[in-house]
C-alpha cells in the first residue's frame, strides 16, 4: 500500500505515513506537538485540527459539534489517515472557542427561513391620519382603524383596545400631528384567526425597529435573547443565575418555599427582577428602549413557569403530581411584573405535565425531532431527567428524579460548573494518578457534573472504582484511602486547590451518583419498551440543556448514563429550551408547532410504571447489569484485560 | 239635556250638575272642598281624582302620568262632566306620591321577559371535580373544563383564564373538596360568538345569587341599580351627588379642571370613589359583597364616560368636538378601580359623539321610539339639551348648547333642585302676585330649573312679561321693580324665605332662558327639517331626564321650550340613562340595540348648520316669532285678551 502524504498548515511541514495512522502521530513525525492533555484517548478534544482535504475515519469525535465536523474538524488522536490529506492546526484559542466549555455564545443562527410580514404576529404600520373637521368629526380611534384599512389594508374589524393604550391616542395623535406608528398584534396563537389588538401607538415613523424577546427561565440559570422581529436574528444574549437560587437549589425546595407565608410572591419577584435585570442589560447594551420590546416568550420547566406566573406550585410536588394549567393563557407584561411594554404579550410555552415542562415541549420543536420519521431520543438532564422517545408519528415522555447530584449537590467536594471547578479527568491506567481541566484555569475549588462523570468513567475504565461502584481499595497509591465516610479518591491534592483542601470523591458520592444514572438509564430503558422498542432502534440520540453541553458522551456511556449507540447517532444540541422560545417568537407556525407537541406527546408517570423499579435495579451498576447492551465498554473493558 | 248624577266617594255625597260641568264645581257643590293651589288653571295636579265610572273629558292632563291617566286619574278643574259619574277623591298624600316632584322612587319594573339562561351573559355553574389520581394526573384548569362540559354541556374550546382567577384554581379546588361554582361570562357583546371567560371560581355551591350593577354617571347625580341577575330585578338603589361636581358644575369646567395637572386622574378617582360609595351602601343593606358583582354597564354623556376611564377629554371641548372613541372598549373593574370584582367586565355603553352619548343612546333605547312605526322625538334637557328624532329606520340626532340655566345656574336666585327650592310658581291674572310650591315644604331659598320655567310661563301668561320677554314694570304691583340688574320681579319676599332675602328674576335671567329655551327649540325644527317633516308629525314626545322628571308640559309649552302639540303625546319616562343600562345589563341583545342605535344614529352638528342660526332667531319670543305654531299658546292668550 502506498504511503501517505500529509500537509500541515500553517506550518506547510508534510508528513509521509502508511495508511492507518492516526493525525496526531504523522503531525509529531514532522514536529508539531498537538496539545493532548487527555494522553490522546480522544477525550478532551483540544488536539482538534481541520482536515481540509483527503479521507479519514473518525474512531472518536467526542466534544466536537456536528457544525465542527461539517467544517472538518477531526480529534488528530482518534482520526485514521485513509489518503493524501491537507491539515490546518488552527490556533490553540481558536480551539478553546469550540470547546463546549468555552462559555462564548456564538452567533445564533436563524432556525429557518423567516419573513416578518408572513411569519411574525407583531407588526407596526406608520400611518398619516385625516385630522378631524366639523364636517367630519368622527372619533380618534375610529380615525387611526380607518387609516390602518385604507393604507394598510388591514381588517380592523373587532380592532381590541385597550384602555390604557385609549388613555394615550388623543395626546399621541396631536402630538404627533396626525402622523404616527401603530403597533399591532396581528394575532395571536389562542385565538388565530381572532381580530388583531392595538398594542400601542407612538408619534412618528417609529417602524425601522421591532424587538422581541425570548427567555429560558432555568432553575438556575436564566437566559434572554433580545431578537430583532424584522430581520428575526438574534441581536444579543444575557444570562444571570436565577435570583430564586437563595431560596432553594432545586425545584422542590422552591416549591417548598414558595408554599410558606408570601414565598410565592417572593419568588415571583425575584424571577421577575433577573429577568428585568438581563432585559435593562440588553436593551442599554443595544440603544434599545424595554418599553419598545412588543413580545416575550417564555420557557422553562413546570415550577419555573408556576412560579413566574405567581401559580401555586404545592401539588407538583405532592402525588398525584398535577399543575396548576399545563397551557398558561397569555398574559401581558404588567400582569408579571416584567419590563417590557406593558402591553405585550408574554407567552408562556405549553408543558405535558408536573415534570414535562414547556423546557422539553419547546426543546422538542427546536430538535425537529417530531417532524422526523427516524426514531429519536431527546435527554436533557439536570436536577431531573427529562427523556422523550418518538418521531413525527408518535412521542413518549417521562421524567426520572436524578437529583442534584449531577449538578454536584449534595456530593463531597461537588459544585456548580462555574470558575473553578473540575470538569473532566483523567485516571492514569497504571499509576491510577488523576490529571484534570479546570473552568477557567484556575486552582480548582470543586467538582462539577461533568467532572463527576469523568471521574466515574475513568476510575471504572482504569480499575480504581469496580462494577459496583466499589473503590479497590487494595490498589497501590495514596490516592485511595479511608475517609469519614468510608473509602474514597483523591482527584487533587490540598496543595493544588483553591481551597488548600484535597478534593475528593467518597463512596456515598458514588452511590448517589450510581443512583442517579440508573434512574435515568431506567427511563430510556421503560420508554423504549413501553413503545415495544428497543433502544438500538433509536436513530439520534439528541442531548440538550446546558449539562448536555459539558458532557463527554464516552465517559457517559461508560458509566451507562447514556446507551452504548454508535457515536454519530449522539448530537449535542445546546440550550433547546430557549431555542424553541426564540422559535416560537418568530413564527406563529413554530408556536403552534410547540402546542401540537404538548398535545401529542403522552407523559408517563415512571412512579405509576410497575416495570421502572426492576429497570432501575438492573441499571445499578457501571455500566449496567446486562453488559451486553454497552459492546463498545466491554471491549474497552477487554483491551485493559478488566472485563 | 238631562242632568248627570256625580257620585263622590269615599265621601258618598252625589251632585247633579248639567254636562260640561267641571268636577271641581260639582264637587265645591256638595261641600268637598279640593286642594287647588294654582287656582284651578290645570296646572299644579293637587286636584287630581279618580273617574271610576262614566264619561269625561280632560281639558289637561298637566302632571298626570300615562299610568295614572290608565287608572282613571283626571284634574277636577280641568276635567268636564259628560255623562253620570262615580269619582273617588284620593288622599291628599296619595297624590303627593303621584306627582313626579316626590322624590320616592317606585318599584323598577323588568323592562322585558327575561329568562337568565337565555338573556344572560354572566352564568354560574356548580360542578364537582373528580379528584386527580396517578392514572389520570390531567392538570386542574383541564379538570375543571371536563366538569363544565360534561355537567353543564358547555362547549370549553378556547375558554378565557387571566392569571388572575388561575392563581386561585388550585387553592380553591382543594380547599372546596374539588365541588366548586364557577363563574363564566359566556360571551360578550365584543366578541358574541367567542369562547366564555372564566372571570371565578369560589368554593361549594354558590349559585344562589348573581349579582349585577347598572350605573348611570350624570354630571350632577350617579345612579346605581343593585340588580339580580337570576331574576332580572332591580333590588335597591342608590344615588349621590358625582363627587366631580366641587370641581365644577358642568362638563366644560371638568373638562378644563381635567386637563390641567393631575386633574383628569383627580376627577377619574372621584367619581370612582362616588360609585365605591354607592356600591358599598347597596351590599351593605342587601347582604351582598361587592366583590359577588360581576357585571357593570354604564351609561353616561360622553366627557362623563371619558372621566370615568381617565380618557383625556379635551378634544371634546375643542372643535371640532372629537372623542377618542364613542364606543369604549370593556374593561375589568380593576382597570379602572371600580370595586366590584376585580375581573368582571364593566362595559360602558356607546355613544354617538361628543355631545350625544351613551345616556342618549340607552336613553332611546330604552324609550322604544327605535323601534317604532311612528316618529318620536326624544329630549333630554340638562345643561345640554340632547334630542333625537327618528323611528324604527331612521334616527337623527343634535345637542344644543342650553347652558346651564335650566339648572338654576348663573341665575340671580337660581339653585339646584333640592329642598327648599321653588319649583312651581302661580301668578294671579289680576293682582299679579305670586303663590309658589317649594320642594320639601320649607321656606324657600331659590328657584330650581322648573320653577324658572314655570315662571316665566305665568309670568308670560298673565302679562308680568311680554313676548319679547320684557317686564311689564308699568303694572301696580310692588313685585314689579327696578333691581341692579334692570327691572326684576319678585317671587318670594323676604320675610318668606330661609335666606332673609327677596327671591326674585331679573331681566339678565329672563334672557338667558330665553336663549336656552331657543337653542332647544331651534335643535328640533333644524332636526326636523333636515329630514323634511315638520313638528307637527311627531307623533310621540319622549321627555327623559331627572329634569323633564319636574317639567310641567303645559308651563314648558307656553315659553315655547316644547312644542305646542296634543298633551297626550308627551311622556315623562324619567331616568332613561339608567334604565337603559339595566336592559343592557339584562340581555345581550338589548345591548346590541344600543350599539345597534349609535351606529344607525346620525348627528347633525348644529354648528356646522346653517339654518341654525335662524331658527334661534325665530325662537328668541314667548312662545315663538311664529305664533301659529304655538295654538293653544294662542288661544290662551286670547281668552285673557293679550293677544
Amino acid at each position: 500500500m502506498t504511503n501517505c502524504i500529509v500537509t500541515f498548515k500553517p506550518h506547510d511541514r508534510k508528513a509521509e505515513v502508511p495508511p492507518g495512522t492516526v493525525i496526531s502521530e504523522a503531525a509529531g513525525q514532522v514536529g508539531i506537538e498537538l496539545n493532548m492533555p487527555c494522553g490522546g484517548q480522544g477525550r478532551c478534544g483540544r488536539c482538534a485540527v481541520i482536515v481540509e482535504d483527503g479521507d479519514v475515519q473518525r474512531r472518536s469525535v467526542a466534544r466536537l459539534s456536528p457544525e465542527a465536523l461539517d467544517e472538518g474538524y477531526a480529534l488528530a488522536c482518534q482520526t485514521v489517515i485513509e489518503s493524501d490529506l491537507v491539515v490546518t492546526v488552527p490556533p490553540q484559542d481558536k480551539i478553546e472557542r469550540r470547546l463546549p466549555t468555552s462559555q462564548r455564545v456564538a452567533k445564533i443562527e436563524l432556525p429557518f427561513p423567516y419573513d416578518s410580514a408572513r411569519d411574525q404576529s407583531i407588526q407596526k404600520y406608520f400611518v398619516t391620519i385625516e385630522p378631524p373637521s366639523l364636517d367630519d368629526n368622527t372619533d380618534d380611534l375610529a380615525r387611526v382603524r380607518r387609516a390602518l384599512q385604507a393604507q394598510h389594508g388591514i381588517d380592523v374589524q373587532g380592532l381590541q383596545v385597550g384602555v390604557p393604550v385609549l388613555r394615550k391616542v388623543a395626546g399621541v395623535l396631536r402630538e404627533a400631528e396626525w402622523q404616527v406608528t401603530v403597533v399591532l398584534e396581528t394575532d395571536t396563537w389562542v385565538a388565530p384567526h381572532g381580530p388583531p389588538r392595538l398594542v400601542n401607538i407612538v408619534p412618528g415613523d417609529d417602524t425601522a425597529s421591532c424587538w422581541g424577546v425570548a427567555v429560558d427561565i432555568g432553575t438556575t440559570s436564566n437566559v434572554v435573547y433580545l431578537v430583532d422581529l424584522l430581520r428575526g436574528e438574534v441581536v444579543d444574549t444575557a444570562s444571570e443565575y436565577n435570583g430564586q437560587i437563595a431560596r432553594g437549589e432545586d425545584v422542590i425546595s422552591r416549591i417548598i418555599y414558595a408554599s410558606k407565608g408570601d414565598g410565592l410572591a417572593e419568588l415571583q419577584g425575584l424571577v421577575v427582577e433577573t429577568i428585568n435585570g438581563l432585559l435593562r442589560e440588553l436593551a442599554a447594551r443595544n440603544g434599545a428602549s424595554t418599553n419598545d420590546v412588543y413580545k416575550m416568550t417564555v420557557a422553562g420547566n413546570s415550577t419555573m413557569i408556576h412560579l413566574f406566573l405567581c401559580l401555586p406550585p404545592e401539588s407538583i410536588r405532592l402525588a398525584p403530581f398535577v399543575t396548576t394549567t399545563n397551557q398558561p393563557p397569555p398574559v401581558m407584561a404588567s400582569e408579571v411584573g416584567v419590563q417590557i411594554n406593558p402591553l405585550a404579550t408574554v407567552d408562556c410555552l405549553p408543558g405535558v405535565g408536573s415534570y414535562v415542562g414547556a423546557d422539553i415541549t419547546a426543546g422538542v420543536l427546536s430538535s425537529d425531532m417530531c417532524s422526523l420519521e427516524q426514531v429519536s431520543l431527546f435527554i436533557d438532564i439536570g436536577t431531573n431527567g427529562e427523556i422523550v422517545l418518538g418521531d413525527c408519528d408518535w412521542l413518549i415522555s417521562c421524567a426520572c428524579s436524578a437529583g442534584p447530584a449531577f449538578e454536584g449537590a449534595g456530593m463531597r467536594d461537588g459544585m456548580r460548573a462555574t470558575a473553578g471547578a473540575i470538569e473532566e479527568v483523567w485516571v492514569d491506567d497504571d499509576t491510577f494518578e488523576a490529571s484534570y481541566r479546570v473552568i477557567g484555569d484556575e486552582q480548582p475549588r470543586g467538582i462539577c457534573g461533568s467532572g463527576l462523570i469523568s471521574l466515574l468513567a475513568e476510575m471504572f475504565v482504569s480499575g480504581v472504582m469496580d462494577k459496583a461502584g466499589d473503590l479497590n481499595t487494595g490498589l497501590d497509591s495514596a490516592r485511595l484511602r479511608e475517609g469519614d465516610h468510608g473509602p474514597e479518591y483523591v482527584v487533587a491534592w490540598s496543595r493544588e486547590t483553591a481551597t488548600g483542601q484535597d478534593i475528593a470523591i467518597n463512596k456515598v458520592d458514588i452511590d448517589n451518583l450510581l443512583r442517579a444514572k440508573a434512574a435515568v438509564y431506567a427511563g430510556f430503558s421503560v420508554l423504549a419498551r413501553s413503545v415495544g422498542t428497543d433502544l438500538g432502534s433509536v436513530e439520534n440520540i439528541l442531548i440538550a440543556g446546558a449539562f448536555g453541553q459539558y458532557l463527554d458522551v464516552e465517559n457517559a456511556i461508560q458509566i451507562g448514563l447514556l446507551p452504548d449507540l454508535p457515536r454519530q447517532k449522539f448530537k449535542f444540541l445546546g440550550n433547546t429550551s430557549i431555542l424553541g422560545a426564540y422559535m416560537a417568537l418568530l413564527s406563529r407556525e413554530r408556536r403552534k408547532g410547540i402546542s401540537d407537541v404538548a398535545q401529542r406527546m403522552t407523559y408517563l408517570e415512571l412512579s405509576a410504571d410497575n416495570t421502572f423499579h426492576d429497570e432501575w435495579i438492573s441499571a445499578l451498576f457501571f455500566p449496567h447489569t446486562h453488559i451486553g447492551e454497552f459492546p463498545t465498554v466491554m471491549d474497552l473493558l477487554r483491551q485493559k484485560n478488566r472485563s
